[in-house]
């Protein structure tokens, strides 16, 4: 079995886990069997919960500890949505424990530990992958082809995105969110990261010579001692006079589209995280024609959907989906993919720039090439 | 005659006074009677052109001299869309021979400038007013009432707008543009200044206490001593944790949008500056919704999209003919409007701290209360 049905284990019962759990239902090559939380009441409260929705044949087991469920001999892959302080730690047991690691982002507080982790990820043959959903859409093969084709953008010279929710007043402020020990990039971690990862995308992982950041507003836990960013903007400047924007926050309703425009015209994609429900996910291409003619100064607009078939969510071919197939098929290969830990350290090390730069009042941080 | 119809005189033959022309025709308050440019000729066949198209009953005379023109008692107001290192002497001879000026953005050099050409305005009684049309859209209401009503956006924290256009190279590198002498703030003074003031409009004017601002990209004439600046991004910081963020070029090609995002949701604008051709001119309002259920994570998108009955140009309720329309309205009334000085002035007050911010590499530069 376990050369054709990857068997997962779930470290802790975050909410977005119960989303995974269900695209590992529906991936084909994956299966759950064990669900860890330090309170094994919750673990089972959270398989209860799932099996209702979504049910394995045989409900995974219900742990009371990390370390037992890496101790498990049926479990392949881990599922690690720890807060990001305690990351780490756990991301190195299951590699030592040769469990292959899907890690929640951001990945790391720092670069450092994000290359000790693909170490060890790589020292004990075990895939290492972080768990940006939109990596795995088909909608990006659709975009790439529209960045290609030299005449929906064109030279792409700018990149903007925006990535936002209105988080409840106990969420801003909650022992986790607030805190500068287990969550020091804040908004910038939890939702930066994919502003960043996008942008990288869109450039072919070239990395930016140079960024800034703005901390916009922040919070601070009473007994901690560093602030946590709740609103953040950053800027990335590349080689090749490309530049990118981009805004995240904690503080302003649901927000996630990014603008990628260039010398012909621009792409819009409305919902490039968590494609909105529906049978197909989309995104726009505008190359508006400036027409005058006499006096008439009329500017058309022209902009075209180009749409992909599949599910916003929930579905056999949603992105999320498709993340846990990848990872199966990886896992089960025995053939671990570097290319991700490339692609996941590069993000952090935006990121680590751009909180850097933002610490500095704005100042620009270089960037080793 | 005089008290039912404004009569305008046209200040050279720029390409966008043809725009201009049709407006003023359609206004139903106004005509033309004279335009001026250094070359009678040239003048001659920007009226035949413009006669051909949109014919007025007694064709306008066509003038070798500025100062013919504002030597002229026939002519109540100016359209002055000179190069904006040639406009301030011009906004003060006319103000000085008794006209209502209506001056091409970027108005000044600088905020001492657009204060100067103020003041002869105000000492001569005549009105003073940017050329920026979207002021006078109908859609603009319909924004506002959007912004206030509660839960379209909600409480306001972001600001997003990119203007953009790609020049030819003849367009970019040409004389004037290109000139640090003619137009020092190069695509921020032309795009920018659109950017600035419809974030200072969705403020209600409140100033921002900080900017900062990038130099993207420049050109640099042989002959000019200092480089303008062809692509340009700025940020801008409010009181009230509001921050705004733009991009302006003339290296990208059409871009136009504005995002308004807040707490409950945001406004996207597809076409803030120049409507795209249509009868109806428009903006989206998106209050994505997160909606888990289960497993199944659904976001849903619940974007209206709110008309409003304005044909996007060349017609009588186009925005450039309200324009037209409200500043004859305001010449003819014998009371200029200052709150047209203080819009502008405020313009040029943030367009100039982001261009020092710029050849500051970015540090933020404080603005006076």
């Amino acid at each position: 079995m376990a050369n054709t049905v990857c068997r997962w284990g779930i470290l802790s019962t975050a909410d977005i886990a119960r989303k995974n759990w269900l695209a590992i239902k529906n991936s084909g090559n994956a299966t759950v069997v064990a669900v860890a939380s330090r309170n094994v009441e919750k673990a089972q409260k959270f398989i209860n919960d799932c099996q209702a929705h979504a049910p394995f044949e045989q409900a995974p087991a219900a742990l009371g500890s990390y370390e037992e469920l890496l101790a498990r001999t049926d479990v392949d892959a881990v599922y690690i949505p720890l807060p990001t302080g305690l990351r780490k730690e756990w991301v190195l047991r299951a590699a030592a424990a040769g469990k292959h690691v899907l890690a929640e982002k951001p990945v790391g507080i720092s670069a450092a530990d994000v290359r000790e982790m693909s170490a060890a990820c790589a020292k004990h043959n075990v895939q290492f992958m972080d768990g940006v959903m939109f990596m795995h859409s088909q909608r990006l093969n659709a975009l790439r082809a529209a960045l290609n084709d030299g005449h929906s953008v064109g030279r792409l010279r700018r990149i903007s995105s925006s990535f936002s929710f209105a988080g409840s007043d106990e969420f801003v402020k909650g022992n986790i969110r607030a805190s500068g020990e287990l969550e020091p990039a804040g908004c910038l971690g939890d939702l930066g990261w994919y502003n960043i990862r996008f942008t990288l995308w869109a450039m072919n992982y070239q990395m930016p010579t140079k960024v800034s950041g703005r901390l916009l507003s922040q919070v601070r836990r009473s007994d901690s001692g560093s602030p946590v960013p709740t609103e953040f903007s950053g800027e990335l400047f590349f080689d090749g006079d490309v530049s990118a924007s981009f805004y995240c926050s904690f503080l302003n309703e649901n927000q996630q589209w990014a603008v990628l425009s260039g010398s012909k015209g621009f792409i819009r994609v409305p919902d490039f995280v968590c494609p909105f429900f529906g049978s197909e996910v989309s995104f726009d291409v505008t190359n508006a024609r400036f027409a005058p003619r006499g006096c008439d100064f009329a500017m058309e607009d022209h902009t075209r959907r180009v749409s992909v078939p599949e599910y916003g969510n929930g579905a056999p071919n949603a992105q999320e989906t498709n993340l846990f197939r990848n990872f199966s098929q990886l896992a089960l290969s025995g053939k671990p993919d570097t290319a991700w830990d490339d692609i996941t350290l590069k993000t952090q090390q935006v990121m680590d720039a751009c909180l850097a730069s933002a610490h500095q009042d704005g100042k620009l941080v270089e960037l080793g090439r």
